[in-house]
């Protein structure tokens, strides 16, 4: 046991850093400088400020803490397990063991140990949120403080403060560097989330060297012109200086804070402290026991969590978080007898349920109208938020071309949190950056740009996936059927692109009633979802002459045969769709029986089972066409190995649509040809 | 003729009016609120400052003009026009006609019009750079800016002054709401880039409303805070005012400069002016009318460039331009006299080629000795920079993992150019984007990053591919073969993804040879290149027992043939090789007849001639096995209906390299029982 050390909270500190150090050691790879440096600030957070029960960690209106600099993952580790988070039930009912263990940490970056490289969502309860790509974490803490907000601007009552948690979030010059962070900065300026704290491990040092060689902007001056309130720290071990920034964040109630904290990188190891070689590497047991020494802790210890250091987080954080959710759970009782609807819709809220009606107003689209499906999409969205209170979005100022905007919602603007509708700006990647963070407090969130535009979000996108957060992506303007402007707006690598991400549900609907089919199948999933629609208009589809839209739902389903026994499969998706019905009904006057199956989502019909995929394409029959306006890249899997594809192998140009398709041959001649050509005729 | 018309300025700022307004009208589509505010400040930009001569428009040493919002694109279009910017022939020589038109301006956003809907490099002398996706413009700019000084620094000698062009960029609200741009200015700030003016159209207006909605930091004050010269101009048609700031920009010689630029979207068109209806669609006949009237202009012209406004472009900016250029012909040919080794480096630079020699040191690597291919295209990468100058780049702060560092060379830091090592920061976007500015100036550019962080410059790599520029990107880390770091960091559908973009060369070697080919391969082509690297170790291969590596300059070779008639192809990338020539060793130790495939670029495979792609991978072979730890999708194409695959369909864990390997079952065993299925043993 340590004695020398002048105090509990120095025991703290040294533990923490010794089982970071220890950790990255016997993992023989890993961060271990940020976590030596953080250690107090951390700390202090978690001993003094955070209001996070141990024993109950999903509790609703927790404190959030983000470590936007996955990289320092042992610092949230050691935390976790100082703190005795227990482990959660899939039911979210705390267990007896702990999230991380002991035995956990020493297994820091080996197979199925909670402890990965970096942070995973899921892999223990107090892992709010997947980290490591820099500039995720902190847009996700804008979420959170966003979905904070909201939650109590809408549930809570007087005498009732049912939310208002706060979001703490540690940032490194990467995730300040980063445009996604630059983006949640300034969407969090602009939004006034005065419960947001980011703490900015301000190092002077990046991998490549010192922050002179690539960074040399004035921070605190950033911010402050974003409408940050910026409190200063220039000591990181100096604890009466951090807790004084964080009562300046604290007492500040109409803007975020951000405190810019002047630490050491790797502090203690004495000949690796404040170099980029503390960064990504372990120090080596040499170093490793000198910084021990430096720290007065046993040289030759390992993982070695002195029992006072327990106890006092028992006495600090554990207990304050216990009294927080006593108060807070008597307080819910009496709220869910005075106001049961809400309580109801919290209930649900909690569970990441829908209400059981939340389908019942999406509209039935009568056939002949041509109408886009961006235009569909905008009333069923509309339809199912009058039906799910807690569904918010918007779009990265594109809301009037996406059909984002619900109708009778105000905007949420600056200090102002009861609206709906959410202005993002231009900047797509914070919009899913933050949509994850709604998401993971337990909104329904949606995001909408044009489809094109996926590429500037697509680092968040992967995350939603791997988080398994149903976020929905409202992505129009699918084609070059956008016309006129042109190649750098023409999505035509984009549905291979989001159809490759893992998890990923991608749904291009034909017509508006396969829109309402996509909203059906794919809100109640946990995975992010990609809803692909037009620009222009197309006819909505009979369904008294072709089959059902509630097909879609499946994925992929039999939109037509003309006849029991057909010789050849026409397969599209959206509004090429269309072309397959025209040329179908072609052939089928030329005597060719015929079969068009639409194909919104590949992965719904993936999930099928054998027997289904099969009925719908049969092996047997190999004569396919595919039409889809981009690229083949993954059709060959539905065309077999004889089968023709329609669509596009360059970039788009600018024309009327109608022109493009002609230009690039996309037509229902082309179709015709093309099944003509399989059938040998 | 209008007359009334107080003078030539307003005289010509109208006549690009008009002419935006008659465009977008006839098209029916586009935006024309932009031009109609900015013609002000354009206008006194290209008469008074812009050194650019109409008849030599791509004279390397050409001040830049980029028009970052680039749906303003009438506005640029109108400006090349009324200077008489004369077409190039693909030599790059002048010709008689013009570049753009009256007739090409009739035809805005028609097919095959230079006059697109968004700028496009290349459909005109004068666009600068494919513009349209917020970020990208201003991105390009920075690299622009830098290119020029970069030039200067190597290539400027006492009293000849070559470059020490300038760039001017406009730019809109979109423009600094991205992230990519917030990147691009901060490492502007950094780099000290006192050529670079960018004028910020503040004009309050988004597409959902008010910038309120959504933006509300102060700009200049970020600006001034990221290292920017700000200077403001309160009414965009205050011609001294405008004039006033650029002043303000000529005269500082040590940070780029904003100008902030008071606008008013639409100006003119009474109804509609300062409302985002003026943003993106045309004004309508009547309130056209209007505007016209309130310009003065003959209600009833369309498409009317008076005489006075030809002349007065004729008697500035072209007259201006002729001078300097004629003086900068007189110095070249000095200085070819006086310096000729440094005058023939221009020269290919100007002409887009490498010298003779510049593969001349690509080292042999002995085999047996294992090396991750990151390590081996550092060696590579050094080789070829030592024979091409220009050769210049860096990575977004992973130089020390991505092996990008040129030996002996300096690094590019504020003020200092003479370097050809870059530090573009944890900014994965802007670097692509500049990086994209270099390569349209004439250098040959790298990026690296990790190969899961291509999600985050995917704007800039797709503008790469469309705008021909052959930017090389190298990516390192390419798959769970990178380990601890986990699914975050772990790349499992980027392969898929980067092969999507058309154009884009993605190449994926399997040893150090396959490294040096992959850079023979790629370099002289007009296309950008994505590079797939080990972090990890992979085995030399044995090239006298095994095929040479130059076959891989063909995309795909036999690496091994077991004998003369294969029965069965394996067919891997990258680390993957290795497994496939393992278990055929074994499969021909069973006395299996088999073929090793090494197929590390697809896209240069494609341009293979039939033939060739039929004799490596025969259509009558259909047992085949393809190994790569990513997705499936688009592999059927190599596979066959009945071939089968070994990869991943999920994201990856956090776990040393060789566990994760046995954990998804990437290994000998697995293919050699793939292979011994589809030989139906």
């Amino acid at each position: 046991m340590p004695t020398s050390t002048t105090n509990v909270d120095q025991l703290s500190i040294n533990t923490i850093r010794t089982l970071s150090m220890d950790a990255v050691q016997k993992a023989n790879s890993g961060h271990p400088g940020t976590p030596m440096a953080l250690a107090p600030v951390a700390y202090t957070l978690w001993t003094e400020w955070m209001r996070f029960d141990p024993q109950h960690p999903i509790w609703p209106a927790r404190d959030r803490f983000v470590l936007s600099c996955g990289h320092a993952s042992m610092l949230l580790y050691s935390l976790l397990h100082l703190c005795g988070v227990r482990q959660v039930d899939p039911m979210g009912e705390p267990r007896e063991e702990l999230g991380i263990t002991l035995e956990d940490i020493k297994n820091f970056r080996q197979l199925h140990s909670p402890c990965a490289g970096h942070p995973e969502y899921g892999a223990a309860p107090g892992i709010e949120t997947t980290t490591g790509p820099l500039g995720q974490g902190v847009g996700n803490s804008v979420g959170m403080a966003l979905a904070g907000k909201w939650l109590a601007a809408r549930y809570d009552r007087p005498d009732f403060a049912m939310f208002g948690y706060r979001v703490f979030c540690i940032c490194s010059d990467g995730d300040l560097m980063e445009g996604a962070g630059c983006e949640a900065a300034s969407l969090a300026g602009h939004l006034r989330l005065d419960n947001l704290c980011w703490i900015y491990d301000d190092n002077h040092i990046t991998i490549e060297g010192s922050t002179e060689l690539s960074f040399s902007e004035d921070v605190g001056r950033r911010f402050e012109a974003l409408g940050w309130n910026v409190a200063k720290v220039s000591d990181a071990n100096d604890l009466p200086a951090i807790n004084a920034a964080l009562n300046r964040f604290e007492s500040c109630s109409d803007r975020p804070t951000l405190i810019v904290l002047r630490s050491v990188i790797g502090y203690g190891a004495p000949n690796k402290q404040n170099t980029h070689s503390a960064h990504g590497s372990p120090l080596g047991e040499s170093e490793i026991q000198l910084a021990k020494k430096f720290f007065d802790w046993p040289v030759d210890s390992t993982f070695l969590v002195p029992d006072d250091v327990r106890a006092h987080f028992a006495e600090t954080v554990a207990k304050r978080g216990e009294q927080e959710y006593q108060a807070w759970l008597d307080r819910l009782a009496d709220y869910q007898y005075k106001y049961p609807e809400a309580a109801a819709e919290l209930e649900l809220i909690w569970q990441g349920n829908l209400p059981n009606n939340w389908a019942a107003k999406i509209p039935e689209f009568p056939p002949g109208k041509p109408l886009a499906t961006r235009s569909a999409s905008g009333k069923v969205l509309n339809a199912i938020a009058k039906e799910i209170p807690w569904l918010i979005g918007g779009s990265a100022d594109l809301a009037p071309s996406n059909n984002t905007l619900l109708d009778n919602s105000d905007d949420v603007i600056g200090g102002e949190f009861t609206g709906r509708n959410l202005h993002f700006g231009v900047r797509e990647h914070a919009m899913a950056a933050v949509c994850n963070g709604l998401s993971l407090c337990g909104l329904r969130a949606y995001a909408g740009t044009f489809f094109v535009f996926t590429d500037y979000m697509r680092p968040s996108l992967r995350l939603s996936s791997i988080m398994h957060q149903p976020v929905m992506y409202i992505l129009t303007h699918d084609s070059i059927g956008l016309g006129e402007d042109g190649p750098t707006h023409q999505p035509i690598e984009h549905l291979a692109a989001c159809r490759a991400i893992p998890g990923l549900v991608v749904f291009r609907p034909c017509d508006a009633n396969e829109v309402a089919a996509g909203y059906r199948a794919t809100m109640p999933l946990r995975r992010p979802t990609a809803l692909i629609l037009t620009r222009q208009n197309v006819p909505t589809i009979d369904r008294q002459r072709y089959a059902s839209a509630s097909g879609a739902e499946r994925g992929g389903y039999i939109l037509w045969d003309s006849d029991k026994s057909p010789q050849i499969i026409l397969i599209g998706t959206g509004s090429e769709v269309q072309l397959c019905l025209d040329a179908a009904e072609q052939l089928a006057r030329e005597q060719v029986r015929v079969r068009v199956v639409s194909l919104p989502s590949w992965e719904l019909f993936e999930m099928q089972d054998e027997a289904y995929r099969n009925k719908v394409m049969p092996a047997l029959i190999s004569a396919r066409v595919a039409v889809e306006v981009g690229i083949r890249q993954g059709w060959d899997r539905y065309l077999g190995p004889t089968g023709e594809f329609i669509g596009l192998s360059s970039f788009g140009a600018s024309a009327p649509f109608e022109r493009l398709y002609e230009h690039f041959d996309i037509t229902v001649p082309a179709v015709l040809a093309a099944a003509k050509k399989q059938l040998g005729r």
